[in-house]
């Protein structure tokens, strides 16, 4: 059985034999996994020689109680999925993660009163606060990211880089369902009437994405777009909607590569999604 | 010439060969090094393979620009003092260690607002930054922290703790002129009149811990009587004193091992000092 509970036996396992051909491929996770996840794991076992998924669903990078209580907890099926597919999965507990006299943790810039840090206060907060714990004890070479969470992405990308973290931040394009739903763990959590509307989400994306190659030229008018088609969904309510630059700059007019960014309730379930939007302007990255 | 100042080639050398006999003691500094630095360095020598010194005037540490400026600038004269000692010594640029874009920093729980922390907001956030870059460039066995700055060796020590850094914090007892003041880089500031005067900090100390052997039992008298006898200094200007535990954690009566600690102006100085007291109470570490 390839699951590792204790910190101390991760780390031993992970550090050792540390040859440098033997590259190390992490995902950090809070379970519930799903295709998005293999995704991850596919990309990551292309990559490195070993591949280590952590399970820990992490109480400080919730905002409510209740959103913590009802996150989805299928740890069994979890290590059944996935297996077959990884070398080890590290499933701490939080008790070992947050010891009672735990006292730390990291301030993330901009980014902790931004769009998802504006809505969740703490979110980043506690997010980086654990992956920069599992970053210190597997230290691997390679780290993967869902492109869905794409603010996560650039937190983490940033906290590496500032703490002088030797680890690759490797992010990893959306997985979408057939009808373009973003896989999320909270889709579960969605009536199957909500999953119908949810998947118009991402058309509404798509078209914006259309009126900027059009050559729309001002960033607001977009948000204004996406914001009014997204309140004719049935059951919905706006958190944001932002046309930011790749670092998540905010732009008076369109001179870069950019992404759409939107969180959205429909009924109970807070969903997230983007797209990344090429400006057509030379000198840009596509 | 092991003088490194470039931030990949120090994390280069300080990461190969990592054969686990090829040990690495660290020491950061800010320079202007004395004896105190040598005890530190010493210890180091004894306990690994490779000993690398860094030499690093940390901005962020600084609560006032003035103090900042005001602090001795030696590194000629310290390169000089410690190049034969060590493998490498380590002097990074301000723009690399920090920058333009870098965002993150770190939060320090209680000692935020607490002793060192009130008098000197931001200090601990500083510090631990920059710390831990160095210890995620460097990812040495050991580090080694003057146990004069007592507040800083706990906060390092939870901080290691918190993030699961694969380091060992080491702290070392303090070194003293024959006088018994303290070392400190800040002791180049004072004029031999004040000079004179410092040196009666530690005589107050070792005075308020002998009160505590014969038997007091109260920390605030003990905090009281220490104080009184600092104000009756010329020219001295009293921040704090505080009898803790060695957790620093306050305490109603003596009820284990403890410090004094105690920061002090003398003219335009600030000092700090603090010794460590047995509680002779059984049970207790020593």
């Amino acid at each position: 059985m390839n699951v590792i509970k204790s910190l101390k036996e991760m780390a031993k396992i992970a550090q050792e034999p540390s040859n440098s051909k033997n590259t190390i491929g992490f995902i950090p996770t809070m379970g519930a996994l799903h295709n998005g996840h293999l995704a991850l794991i596919r990309q990551a076992r292309k990559e490195n020689k070993r591949v280590i998924v952590s399970i820990f669903i992490n109480p400080k990078q919730f905002t409510n109680e209740s959103d913590l209580m009802k996150y989805p907890r299928t740890i069994e099926q979890d290590v059944e999925l996935i297996q077959d597919f990884v070398d080890f999965i590290f499933i701490p507990s939080a008790c070992e993660i947050y010891p009672q006299d735990f006292q730390l943790s990291i301030s993330v810039g901009a980014h902790t009163h931004d769009l998802e840090g504006e809505f969740r206060p703490g979110h980043f907060e506690g997010m980086a606060t654990v992956v920069l714990k599992l970053l210190n004890i597997i230290r691997p070479d390679r780290a993967y990211f869902g492109l869905k969470d794409y603010q996560q992405f650039i937190v983490v990308s940033q906290m590496v880089k500032d703490f002088n973290i030797d680890t690759k931040i490797i992010g990893v394009p959306t997985i979408r369902e057939i009808s373009g739903l973003a896989m999320s763990s909270r889709n579960t959590r969605l009536s199957d009437k909500e999953k119908e509307i949810s998947t118009r989400i991402y058309g509404i994306l798509q078209k914006a994405k259309s009126v900027i190659l059009n050559g729309a030229q001002n960033p607001q008018d977009i948000e204004k777009f996406v914001a009014s088609e997204l309140v004719k969904l049935p059951k919905s309510k706006v958190e944001y909607v932002a046309v930011r630059s790749l670092q998540l700059a905010k732009m008076k007019v369109i001179e870069s590569d950019m992404v759409i960014l939107v969180a959205v309730y429909i009924g109970e379930v807070r969903l997230i999604d983007n797209i990344i939007v090429p400006s057509g302007i030379q000198g840009a990255d596509h």
